[in-house]
């Protein structure tokens, strides 16, 4: 019988290991990958306290604390999760199932990917997920972003205070994006919307040099000259397992308040996985440290609503 | 005239000013000191990402980063905020003023004071409010650390390792520290606990020579011989100066969204000035993020309650 079990090993999981494990909770953390996104960044250099460092090798700074303070780790995926007494049986794709008094959900969100060849092979090279992770590094370069929504058309804006020149590609003729983004974009001189069109190909020698465009009504195929793809096609989490348990919002995140609690007393969450729609390294490490001590405080039978009974 | 002011130099402050200014956004950081509680521990354990750090250099990091992405650093404390049209003045107690288009309340909070006789008198005399600061002034001597938390446990042990003698002096029968400090306590052999007492008074000639406890079960009172009085009581805030702009909770926090928004729109905040009830600089860091990332969004017209649209 653990303490708790926290589903994820990205920055929102290993920072609620090391808060469990210091405030002395039998810990158990259970993940396919360690490091999560932040592991795949070439360069984080928006992690406060640690300026210019790769993603992997920050979080395994991360898995570190959490091994010496005496987290387990074990390498495996949540298949379901059933209500047991007071407590949880958590049971994983291997069969193997653990019992638990408490569980905090930080298993993040996948981001979509273009399916395009090249993409796979300039992660890290050209190819960003995350525009206000790596934005800063295309300063005085050409980029394209891909997408239509709100992430996209907030991208492009950014880049176009950094950049030297911003494509802004799209399959349709209109954006989902904002009005009042979309009326910015065309005021910004440096980005050039490509439309009706898609990305067919990524290349390069070492690092991004151009890719391929096809605009979808006259099947006309060109090539830009960029060094820099952002891919912003949006992202899915994966909790139609848990759906039954706990709150979940319209685009499937689990609904938290603002002391990690989901609707289930004894389930919490943080991270990606959540309604914050910030998703940031330093974001997710401070809400895993937010639901182990709430965690820590239900297991205790600690008033961990103070902040509501403060409020009044 | 500054996109965004940010009051306060701390973990959430400095990691406020780093997400600000990577959003292009004109940053001034208004501090009388840089590096808030954090740069007053010793060894920090807890920050993930950094393995035992000391709190100064930590924060010395948090400076760095954000001062090379732009951030600009005055160092002075804000008297007072008054509305201006759409946005703000900021006016200081050195009576210098700044126009901003948004606020960051991030100035963290203050330690408590015992309010006994001879405390005032022997501050920097004996009385120490920072053991980081000033515990290796006490080599070799006996000293009393007041307090039953984190900070208390973590000053005793410490002092400790420096120290002669260890009264730990708590007003109830049980800490709220953490476990493993609390373990690592009973392993000291230096440190002895004296509970269900509270300090009536503190004495000496030119400097501290002994304090006077009384135990509230027993009422009885006794002498300490002790050259060190270690005050680790915890903290107030101090917000006043702005309760007239922004609501707050029945302790002086300031009440905040899941998006680190106040009840005025335009002011944020962030970090142990606000209502999360868990003091720790990894969440505080997380939430100047938070703070950082809605305030560019206030600026820019973005809709910041994509939270709850998506909730409903």
């Amino acid at each position: 019988m653990y303490d708790v079990i926290i589903v994820g090993g990205g920055a929102a999981g290993l920072s609620a290991a090391i808060y469990t494990t210091r405030r002395a909770l039998n810990t158990l953390v259970l993940a396919k990958e360690i490091g999560g996104q932040t592991a795949t960044a070439l360069n984080v250099e928006n992690y406060p306290g640690v300026p210019h460092v790769d993603g992997q090798s920050l979080m395994e700074n991360f898995k570190t604390q959490a091994q010496e303070f005496g987290a387990k780790l074990e390498c495996d995926s949540v298949a379901r999760i059933d209500k047991n007494g007071n407590g949880f049986i958590v049971v994983c794709q291997s069969d193997q199932s653990y019992k638990t008094r408490s569980i905090i959900l930080a298993f993040g969100k996948t981001h979509r990917t273009l399916e395009v060849p090249g993409e796979k092979e300039f992660i890290g090279k050209g190819v960003v997920y995350c525009a206000t992770c790596d934005a800063p590094l295309f300063a005085n370069k050409d980029v394209a972003v891909i997408g239509g929504g709100n992430t996209a058309a907030d991208a492009a804006l950014l880049l176009a205070n950094i950049a030297n020149k911003v494509y802004l590609i799209h399959r349709r003729d209109k954006f989902r994006a904002e009005d009042i983004l979309q009326e910015r974009i065309q005021k910004e001189s440096k980005i050039e919307l490509v439309l009706n069109s898609v990305i067919e190909k990524i290349q390069g020698a070492d690092f991004v040099d151009s890719i391929v465009i096809k605009n979808i009504n006259t099947q006309e195929v060109s090539e830009l000259n960029v060094q820099g793809v952002f891919v912003e096609i949006g992202y899915q989490v994966k909790t139609d397992f848990i759906k039954q348990l706990i709150k979940l919002n319209s685009i499937g995140e689990i609904i938290i308040d603002q002391l990690g609690q989901t609707s289930m007393p004894g389930i919490f969450a943080a991270g990606d996985v959540t309604t914050i729609p910030f998703k940031q390294t330093v974001i997710s490490a401070g809400q895993g440290a937010i639901a182990a001590l709430s965690a820590y405080g239900y297991l205790n039978d600690l008033s961990v609503s103070k902040l509501d009974k403060n409020n009044k």
